[in-house]
């Protein structure tokens, strides 16, 4: 089986990446014939304004793969805007796909409201005009066939039409102050490439023939999409590639110190690039349980981000004890954080090793990228020929 | 200066196209650089269900182009989809054009809609809703800013949301029974790469840095869209591309042999690859003056088709005799066409023989159309190797 994977460029890695993606790449290099792409073409649907960083963000990442194991001679590691074929399969598979399909796949508009930070707004104004809607629609001079489908349907357009409103500036224009954004700042998210994300996921998919993708619960709708492009395609022009499979994967959401989600803007994580000095600070900084202010207190640790950590690196006979002493109020937090350090950087002293190893040789890392871009570029242009052969054009 | 400008690869040409685009191309490659594309890719845009036919689409016209004087050691003949980096630059641009600026471009609704015959559709709806549209925003809960602007986007958005849900079956479902259109039609007009149309074209005009385009009146949004383009990858990434003038042209309507504007899609067109016979035939039923019926009738030369070529191909100085005659009633239809075919052939037999010349070695169409498409991508290639410097992707 041939399993493709991408991780877009966003620079170093913490420990969310490993138990995110990382952990389950190893896996799967050791039982399937993988391909692990830099999207550093996808980092531009949302960053084409901050490409100056794109560079040392591709190297950043792709220092840390190997560092924690992902290995080239198991594995292909490429990157994505080197293998030109992406981007004419890209222009191909536009022709062929409906807008509706795009713009109706859930995430692309929850995303785009997220970016804008703006999410409540669609919310708000459903449930504020949703009367006058069926009012509307009520006295509307045509013939209704179904008025349930239909009600559903103008709520949600008139709820995007209403934001675009405010963008505008045809209403409530003080909103935008609120918020902080811009009728620039929309436009400038909203953009043609924006909306055509998933297209380009599929190629990445389908010009390797790819027959399974790790994703979460969230990229679903995504792999449905390619399979669709796949289906679709193949009716057209005959049969040429093959409806690759979603393998759902466990995202466990490891806490950062401040027990929120661990998230390079919350500015809350541990990177592999940390130094020992700066991983103990990290810890030391820990949130934990606020109700046990002193070592005599006693704590709750299902609920203390400190407790999660030594779930996963402290022995298991310690863990034990460690959550007896600490709801006996017998632990206190310095010393509780000082035995997770311990535990926590056993798992990390040796990445951080191999990493030093590599970053004496950074000019390795881009060697890797390219040959194996080249070996990607031979896969793509063998799929490429046969979908110029049936499309008859290029 | 150097221009470029494009066809669709439809097939044979008629003298619509000649007197439309190649009659000016041919003063164009004697006064400029001139690249001359075939724009195939642009084909699947709306016939990406009828791609069998591309190639030999592909031929026909140029051989046409090259029997009418398009000449190979002037300009610079290429095929799109072989110089790749179309694809490339096509994805790139995609990143940074908002999705507004193609949705808004008013010539996408008219050919979505004028594909599917429904143009009548929108005004209807238009009409139909306005004065609920107004009773609407006046309850709106909301502060309204602009009300004239607001009532204008939401009659805009309302009934693109109406068309839509008749299509979905939501109203009016016997509608699409009338017009003889689908759902499916529907959603397999409005593609995605449909509506990144004209960002295609800003790729084919930016990555030669082509200075002038000729264009029509209609298509004049396009390139005023080009040009926003260049600007704003110009902005985010540093001066690369020039800004694209139109080249404003005439593109008078040559009648067809029934007096309607001449169209493959009419049946009515005079090719350059009929035989002297087929052209008597197509001279001798052209449509005349339904009044003059018999020779001894006042004609009417101001309304009739055959006088309109006429005045085209025959000596000046016999055009003003036939005007009178006609008129007087001297001189009958059949005769007046006899004349006609003589002037129309004398024009044709030429180009004819030129295309007999090039019909034999049809290989050398598709060797100038190789040379000419490496060419374009030397030139193609030095454009991707600043922009990919400039945007650090790639």
């Amino acid at each position: 089986m041939r399993v493709l994977s991408g991780m877009r460029p966003t620079g170093k890695l913490h420990l969310g990446h490993y138990f995110g993606v990382i952990k389950n790449w190893l896996k799967l290099q050791d039982e399937h014939e993988t391909l692990f792409m830099v999207a550093d073409w996808h980092a531009l649907t949302t960053g084409y304004k901050k490409v100056e960083e794109i560079p040392q963000n591709i190297e950043d990442m792709v220092v840390d793969w190997l560092s924690l194991g992902i290995d080239p001679q198991k594995s292909l590691l490429f990157q994505q805007s080197k293998v030109k074929e992406h981007a004419e399969l890209f222009l191909l598979f536009s022709m062929i796909t409906p807008k509706s399909w795009l713009e109706w796949n859930p995430t692309y508009k929850d995303t785009k409201y997220n970016l804008l930070r703006i999410s409540d707004l669609e919310l708000m104004f459903k449930g504020g005009v949703r009367d006058l809607v069926r009012e509307f629609l009520a006295k509307l001079p045509y013939k209704v066939e179904d008025f349930e489908a239909l009600e559903e349907f103008f709520l949600d357009a008139l709820s995007d039409t209403l934001i675009q409103s405010v963008f505008e500036g045809y209403i409530e224009r003080d909103l935008l102050r609120e918020l902080n954004v811009s009728k620039r700042d929309f436009y400038d998210t909203d953009t043609y490439g924006f909306l055509g994300y998933p297209v380009l996921q599929a190629v990445d998919i389908l010009i390797y023939k790819a027959n399974a993708v790790p994703v979460g619960e969230d990229q679903l709708p995504h792999i449905e999409l390619s399979r669709e492009i796949s289906r679709r395609f193949n009716n057209l022009y005959g049969e040429t590639f093959p409806e690759p499979q979603a393998m759902l994967t466990e995202t466990p959401k490891l806490p950062g110190i401040d027990g929120r989600k661990m998230s390079k803007s919350y500015n809350n994580a541990i990177y592999f690039a940390d130094t020992e000095e700066e991983l103990r600070q990290k810890v030391m900084r820990f949130f934990t349980d606020p109700k046990k202010l002193r070592r005599g207190d006693p704590g709750r640790p299902e609920i203390c981000p400190v407790f999660f950590y030594h779930k996963i690196f402290t022995e298991q006979e310690r863990v034990q004890e460690i959550e007896r002493d600490c709801t006996a109020g017998k632990l206190g937090c310095v010393d509780c954080k000082k035995l997770m350090f311990e535990g926590l950087n056993g798992f990390l002293r040796p990445v951080r090793e191999k990493r030093q190893e590599i970053l004496e040789d950074r000019k390795r890392v881009w060697e890797i990228l390219g040959v194996g871009s080249e070996r990607a570029s031979l896969m793509a242009k063998d799929t490429m020929e046969e979908v110029r052969e049936r499309i008859r054009v290029g």
